[in-house]
């Protein structure tokens, strides 16, 4: 399909305005969010029917550019091949351009990237645009995570909602059938426009207003696979990796609380919480090297099994392990939460892998100055 | 170990009262109950160390009694054989000698006996007796689920906690880790005490105000399971299963709180809520024979695959989930739990197996009456 007009806004009395949508992100994930979306944009008379994709440019062994192949076969060959995207998504490896019209931006890069993006992106977006980020993983900094949606909100002047949920997106791909959430702030009209453009009848997707939370979630579950990883490679059985799986949720629950008063509970029963955790301790790539780590006893590290395992993807729960480790020791808070502790312990290797199940034994401490409410 | 002696409270003003423990029951779950509670009554002086079990009396095929057997050799040979429950388990074949002794009872037999057990106990036990229900399943009439720790608390006219949680048998057998919930509803010192009674460094065991929430969760996830074995027979992948699981863990608690306005959200985050769930879905016979069933494409009934594949131990997931309906259907509900209507109605052959993922295509609609609170 050849780009449609830049006019992006058909603005008469009989016509509303249309969204239109440009997605930042080409990977395998962000190339399924073009395909949930450009069949939305079809159907839906609130929306253009063309949703540009930023792609960053490639070449490929044949010598041809990705955005090239991409626009001419509504594939991405490279990160979803055999998957066909929609005719009405338009790759562009110019990123000023690829945003320039768009009043929604879908953020689904590496999180690595995400603040150079924003650096690019400073005066170069719509006055009234929207974002959401679907990118898991974020900066724990000493004093508090630095959140994905807090960065582009902050760098770019816009409001930021987050998509989380159990999302394996090869799955999705194939319409397999997956929920998700959008966390969002203040205006639940703007989730539920995230919401119609997101829904397929096989992804479920609502909102849920806490985008902290729903946030949270997507990064503190990587820790809590770690563990559960751990329970696989010593054989523990199902019993020992429900009650790793539990203790974990509750510890993402306390942490996130602790950290922001406005986190709701409710938010962990969501595809965000519970059902995202159990995708990722039952699949996942860092269940599958914490099974590994702790069948060799501890003695390969987790980098070289990263390199030998995940063919140049990269393991999150460790360094969100380390991260938060930072955070539960600047604020006192280590002896509250066990298990992300020992699992920081036993992946630089002061604890045995063994350990993941002994230290339990020790009931999380409360200072008087926390309030163990965030741990019901 | 020869039985103690008859006085069971060691009464004078250096000692207080010792609690006498007796568990009615002795399949497997009941044996390793035995087991942690008799390793608990040697170390705490607050018991008796002498735990009395009433054994259902059998002939083995050797032509020994399993009552002998079981206290000669302290194993019991029959359902959980291999593991020693302690030198200070008495097996007793008859019921009323075995409880005449004891305020505190543990509850552990097939649910289905119940009724009948309590017929012959009342007026047989201590005034001052406690009890405690560690029995998954009960009877759900179309007024409401008959909860087994009313039964024994109407019954017996005694205080009845529950015990359920993540609790594969086996697992806790060779000391795996694990984790259980004590449910109450008043007195949280006698909760105290029933925690204490069973906790191990490998068994860890926390109580929670909420009788029926705890007992609901270790009936209600039975259904899930069945489920969840449809979704694992088609082959849907770990994200499908995660929402489905999540999905049923909403019904579960909106259920639950519809029935019964004290139950807690918190409940469901605990071993009983989430980690039993999990566990059950991850294993289990009614998730084992609904995937068998959805593999058939739904052709050979749970009857006979209960037949073939489970030697005699029965399915509770396809009979709850018939009672569950009989309930939704009396209090025009069904619409409002899409999953435990559709499970019952792939059950009955009414819906193929695949229409487990389709249904949520169509979200719980609420009748006017209903808080939609319970499903938040």
């Amino acid at each position: 399909m050849a780009p449609v007009n830049n006019i992006v806004q058909i603005n008469n009395n009989d016509h509303p305005p249309k969204y239109k949508v440009t997605i930042v992100g080409s990977g395998n994930w962000g190339s399924v969010a073009s395909k949930l979306i450009a069949s939305n944009t079809l159907k839906l008379s609130s929306f253009h029917d063309e949703v540009k994709m930023w792609v960053f440019e490639e070449t490929l062994p044949s010598g041809e550019k990705l955005t090239d192949v991409i626009n001419q076969t509504n594939e991405n060959v490279k990160y979803l091949p055999g998957i066909k995207l929609g005719r009405n998504v338009v790759a562009d490896p110019d990123l000023e351009n690829a945003v320039r019209d768009a009043n929604m931006l879908v953020f689904v890069t590496p999180h690595q990237f995400m603040e150079g993006i924003c650096k690019k992106l400073i005066g170069k977006i719509r006055s009234d645009a929207q974002a959401i980020s679907l990118i898991k993983g974020m900066e724990v900094k000493k004093e508090g995570p630095c959140m994905i949606s807090t960065l582009i909100s902050q760098q770019l002047g816009v409001n930021c909602c987050v998509l989380m949920g159990a999302n394996i997106a090869n799955e999705i791909a194939v319409e397999k059938f997956s929920e998700a959430t959008v966390g969002f702030r203040g205006n639940r009209e703007i989730a539920e426009n995230w919401v119609q453009l997101f829904s397929t009848p096989y992804f479920m997707v609502s909102a849920c207003q806490d985008v902290e939370g729903v946030e949270l979630c997507g990064t503190l579950k990587n820790i809590v696979a770690i563990a559960a990883g751990f329970v696989d490679g010593l054989d523990m059985g199902n019993n020992t990796k429900a009650a790793i799986m539990r203790i974990g949720l509750r510890e993402m629950k306390a942490f996130s609380k602790l950290l922001f008063s406005s986190v709701k509970d409710s938010t962990f029963f969501e595809s965000c919480g519970v059902a995202d955790l159990i995708t990722t301790c039952l699949g996942g790539r860092n269940r599958k090297c914490a099974e590994a780590f702790a069948k060799n006893g501890g003695k390969r590290s987790f980098d070289e099994l990263e390199a030998e395992m995940l063919q140049g993807q990269k393991l999150q729960g460790v360094s969100t392990a380390k991260e938060v480790y930072e955070v539960l020791k600047h604020k006192g808070w280590l002896e509250m939460f066990p298990l992300f502790t020992t699992v920081h312990e036993i992946c630089t290797g002061r604890l045995p892998p063994t350990a993941i199940v002994e230290y339990s034994e020790h009931a999380p401490k409360f200072p008087i100055a926390v309030n163990p409410d965030a741990f019901q």
